[in-house]
């Protein structure tokens, strides 16, 4: 069985600063990454604007630059999935598909999280041409446009004042009548005069041939059906982390992530997570590289007080 | 007297960050920054290859381009130096030096930390070049080679472990004879067959034409003197946050980093910080970057919600 101080798993950018941190400290490590590439999330993001020193990249150059990064420092890195985790004390055993299995004194949970897709005709297709799933990273690209905002949780709302003071019009659309957000979202919502808020609806489809140019509602109570014109779709109905593996070995949140304060510790000794799995509040590329940064520190605080 | 949603103090990874997130929200806000250039501490590092995606970066070269990022993105700065923040509940007023009073309905802090310098001979002229104030950041430029940390508390010896890992040899210097750093921090370090404790030192000199080549040590109680050859020394005797303009406004910890948590929202309503000034475990580039972008988040939702 081969023996490794630390698995990292997952290599989007969260795992992938983790892994060359570690790389700097000397920790002998693998990262193990199921797809065919290293970068999750952004690989399909359109364009990034917001990482600090990197302005106007592309999603899928951004990945291939912090693949570049790990690389030349010499990560090793194996593709296949984990199967399971085994926590042994103070020891791991990380199992993986093809049936091998590592010992590890840490291991680091990088495996981010999906945004919960409406499952709409032409959603997947505009992915990043007009569709978005988070208002903070893509608002700015709608700057005096008409947009529509679909979901009534909290973030539908944020999302909604956020995107209020840069596009024209907001539309938010929202299945059930109620909101569900704070209140005084609510009442800031409802008074802002360009955001109209279109509760019984429901997206059926989104419309256009390169980028979004209008979405299709149905009512519904009545049945009734809508077209809006507009040049943005942003989805805020959850996102899903990528956490089952751990599921039993460590405490998780009601929706699923794991728990962790910002020094990226589990309930469990020597399981870490960084990125988008973890509980936080903001989920944003460079959040995942602080977390992968800060992970390091502290299993290098760990090995050395044990 | 001009009115702004948002004042940044500081221009360094932490500021520059949080002002393109707050320019992409739209936010009406203003940069102060009291040197000529922004970049903080990094302006001073001779190389960073740790922070994701732009590996091998000169700190100069890495200051501009954080710099020109937030320049494209049209951030408005002011060079001027911050006299003091009177806060007046829902609004703050910054006053310069040069008299002027911004009103704001934010304003955060990031104004960053410093390392304390020993003041030995040489110090300042070979900083960067063998000097370091971060074995996390400058460690693995020193592969297989000898090096000194200068300190008794717990970063030093977790930087001796750290370092005793990477390099061939390291000197753990301490003016006085007992560590302060946790036990079994020390326990370690004496344990460590690469890591010579020298008690009752002090460092007078630190040698070099360009690059660090020796430190010249004196023994505190006998007065002898002695010389080592190596190529880095690694000071650890503490930081001091910028934290004077906020002092009294909110809660500090006991060495003078303004307390938050990961969110960066401080004691005091409508006053935030990102950065090394901020009470955190791990300062580097990448977690003060991060922490511009969840400040920002945070003001938005205060906004939101007020």
């Amino acid at each position: 069985m081969e023996k490794k101080d630390l698995v990292i798993i997952g290599s989007g950018p969260a795992g992938l600063s983790a892994a060359v941190y570690a790389q700097r400290a000397m920790l002998d490590q693998v990262v193990i990454e199921k797809e065919m590439f290293s970068g999750g999330q952004i690989v399909t993001t359109d364009r990034i604007d917001n990482y600090l020193g990197l302005y106007g990249e592309n999603g899928y150059d951004l990945s291939v630059k912090f693949r570049e990064h790990a690389d030349a420092l010499g990560v090793p890195f194996l593709e296949d999935a984990v199967k399971k985790i085994e926590n042994h004390g103070t020891t791991k055993e990380v199992v993986l598909e093809n049936g091998d299995v590592i010992e590890a004194k840490a291991v680091l949970l990088a495996t981010g999280a999906h945004h919960k897709m409406l499952q709409a005709e032409g959603e997947k297709e505009l992915t990043g041409a007009g569709v978005s799933y988070c208002a903070t990273c893509d608002g700015a690209f709608f700057k005096d446009q008409t947009v529509a905002v679909v979901g009534g949780g909290d973030v539908a709302l944020e999302d909604a004042l956020y995107l209020s003071n840069i596009c024209k019009n907001v539309y938010l659309i929202h299945r059930r009548d109620g909101l569900r957000g704070a209140k005084v979202l609510q009442n800031k919502v409802l008074e802002k005069e360009n955001i109209t808020f279109m509760p019984f609806y429901e997206v059926t489809k989104i419309c256009g041939q390169n980028k979004v140019e209008a979405v299709e509602l149905k009512q519904n109570q009545t049945g009734e059906t809508k077209t809006i014109e507009l040049s943005g779709v942003f989805i805020a109905i959850g996102m899903e982390p990528q956490s089952s593996l751990v599921k039993d070995l460590v405490k998780e949140d009601p929706a699923g992530y794991v728990e962790a304060g910002e020094d990226c510790r589990t309930s469990a000794d020597g399981i870490y997570v960084a990125g988008d799995v973890r509980s936080k509040s903001l989920r944003q590329v460079v959040t995942a590289v602080a977390d992968g940064a800060v992970a390091i520190a502290s299993i290098e605080q760990d090995f050395a007080r044990e």
